[in-house]
């Protein structure tokens, strides 16, 4: 008896990172699990990068030309990167007996806006993938590329390929996109810092979405926006193997909101402190606005309470370390017309965060990383928090020490990472 | 006073092969020649070729994977050669402190067929390289390459930029295609076996059709045949100096009709002869059929006179040394039917060729060539003519000696290639 139409085929978009089709094996590599997937009852859309050193291999070109390329075109060099494989992913598939058809953002109108190099994707047209999925072939799309409004070429910066993954999963309706890469998945914290870092099954897109901007590079932050907007399951996994990775999904499915899903930390940031500020309505806030204006994203402050008879505090905050240069000259200009004593920059910072939904629900969660920095003798310097994350800024000599001590003080570690760490009342 | 509005501006198209753009440097080449061509008061768009080297690069990646890769894939992997030198061309103009943008295929419409790897151009739309260059840029289009209706990017086989250059010179009216190579022009004959080989100067869109498809490989014959079409002079010159190479244009224009322009072989045709064959009509037409039947194209064919009691003839004809194998089957057959004594085969032949418009008008000019190739005792095995064209079937051991008997000859060698060659009364 034939199998009625409607029985449920599942639909699962493959995304493969450069290092995934970085040779013509590891193509074959790719080729042979989406034959297996496919043959296993699902339609399959495969979402490729270029191959790994091919997009620094064009810039580089476009480098020596000269120091400032024109963004249409460097978007016109670097989309060949990817167009490249998507043609020879599909004939590896062809080799190996399956249908395959590539197709580049133009053929599918991956509209983006035209902010090229870092164009935003603004929709996908599915048909013409379900088309081809529909009748057997294994559709192979060139990541990381679209089109504006004016058919130019776009690229959506770097990680790009992972939205494209997404945003084609959510435009087809897929049930889960695959993302693949080097790694077995989301770790509870950095692995090569900490070695009973432990792979998480399941973890929330908010949850992702705070451990990503706090920089682990497994996930590009915007494919995870767009997965919790389209409500797309992401699982993050290996190319090297067939275990479980890490799916990231929306939190309602029966999720089992842990304290801590994870330890995340990033060096990128400096602090700038202000020391005797003149205690006047308006003063800070002038100081912040001109550096918002520039462009400079001020991300924590802190102001201490007045004190003295003249009434003076002191304003820290933090900026990313690139941009610090060009608002160090706005803010001492500004700095000068308020009146403050001194400035002192300090680059040799870390901004530790501990992530996870069950704070919202479980108190003393921050006293309780306060006091396990505090028995390391880690002097916090600032801190600042989501509804879901707390951060402090330490010196960044103790990076490794206080993200071992809050991973295994939350119970993360290895073996101890099954259910919500109890939480003990706050220190001190 | 400003130069009113009709102000005569020249629309020129520049090709540039995969030698000119060879690299960074010698983009900078082009750059700067299509900066001083548009200073010049012209408004000025390139097509490019890959860089040499790039597209074998590509083809050698896909048939490691496979040897039959698909043709669809191949032309979206061949069409990312032309996508990166346009961009780059683009850059290096801009680097220079020009204007310019980089069009692919599919953004000026250059719509094809879709017989992937040797697609023909249906149509180009020409506006958007207009308001380009309207607009003082210089537009960048990359050659080679197309898409068909159905969106899929198509390529148009070796050489396909020269014909890219020529149907967008017809397509936005510009006043001349220049193809810039690595030679000076179209030479009288091969100047690496006749040293008095001299450039033409001008020569008709015919005699250089009749020239190219007889084995001159300046020029990639469809992009005669388009300048033919549209009647789009092309100028073949050096990217090497600022020399004028050879004009390709229409007849009309002032022509002086030459008696022989030029002076062609090909090595690529095999000779077979069936010996002894009932001469009984109908018997050969059917040999032909059969091989019309299997795309083999028939060349040359002269049946001798028949002789003795059972009627019978000898038939010769050349086919293709490529097709040489398939037609071999095919024609024992027949011949077996037929009742013929015996068929001999030799690839040991060359044709050679004389061009020239002033055949049309000047007698006994076949008869000149046969004396000339009998002055050196070369044997003519077969001959065919067209209205502006003769060639004769030697032994491929007299290439050189005839070619240049017959260059001399014709009064085409240095100093002597003023004007058309006196014709001496026809010899024996």
């Amino acid at each position: 008896m034939a199998l009625p139409a409607w029985a449920p085929v599942a639909l699962i978009v493959q995304k493969y990172g450069g290092t995934s089709v970085g040779s013509l094996e590891r193509m074959r590599n790719v080729a042979e699990r989406a034959l297996a997937t496919q043959r296993a009852g699902n339609e399959v859309v495969l979402v490729v990068s270029a191959m790994s050193g091919e997009t620094n291999r064009l810039l580089a070109l476009a480098h020596q030309i000269t120091d400032v390329p024109d963004r249409r075109e460097l978007d016109a060099l670097a989309a060949t990167g990817e167009q490249v494989s998507a043609a020879l992913v599909s004939m590896t598939i062809q080799k190996l007996g399956g249908q395959a058809r590539s197709f580049l953002g133009h053929q599918i109108r991956v509209h983006t806006d035209d902010a090229f190099t870092k164009a935003r994707i603004l929709s996908i047209e599915g048909s013409r993938l379900l088309e081809t999925v529909k009748s057997g072939k294994i559709a192979v799309v060139a990541g990381f590329q679209g089109v504006d409004a004016g058919g130019n070429i776009t690229t959506l910066g770097r990680g790009g390929s992972d939205t494209t993954g997404v945003a084609v999963a959510a435009a087809i309706g897929a049930d889960v996109c695959e993302i693949y890469t080097d790694v077995d998945g989301v770790y509870t914290t950095d692995p090569n810092i900490c070695p009973s870092a432990t792979k998480i099954d399941r973890i929330s897109f908010e949850e992702m979405l705070e451990l990503a901007s706090l920089g682990a590079k497994v996930l590009q932050i915007r494919s995870v926006e767009v997965g919790m907007k389209y409500n797309v399951p992401i699982h993050v996994r290996s190319s090297f193997n067939d275990r479980p990775g890490t799916m990231v999904a929306g939190e309602e499915e029966g999720f089992e909101a842990v304290t801590v899903a994870g330890v995340a930390y990033d060096k990128n940031e400096a602090k700038v402190q202000l020391v005797a500020v003149p205690d006047k309505p308006g003063v800070v806030a002038a100081l912040f606005s001109s550096l918002a204006k520039d462009n400079v994203s001020v991300d924590m402050i802190i102001q201490s309470p007045s004190r003295g008879t003249d009434r003076s505090t002191d304003v820290t905050f933090t900026v990313p370390k690139t941009d610090l240069p060009r608002a160090r000259a706005l803010i001492e200009t500004q700095a000068k017309g308020i009146g403050v004593e001194r400035i002192e920059y300090d680059a040799d910072i870390v901004k530790v965060s501990i992530v996870g939904l069950g704070m919202r629900s479980h108190a003393g969660v921050a006293a309780k990383m306060f006091s396990l920095l505090a028995a390391e003798n880690i002097n916090i310097q600032a801190i600042s928090t989501s509804e879901i994350r707390i951060s402090c800024i330490i010196n960044s000599k103790y990076t490794e020490l206080a993200v071992r001590a809050l991973h295994d003080g939350f119970g993360l570690a290895k073996n101890g990472a099954e259910g919500p760490a109890s939480i003990p009342p706050p220190v001190g």
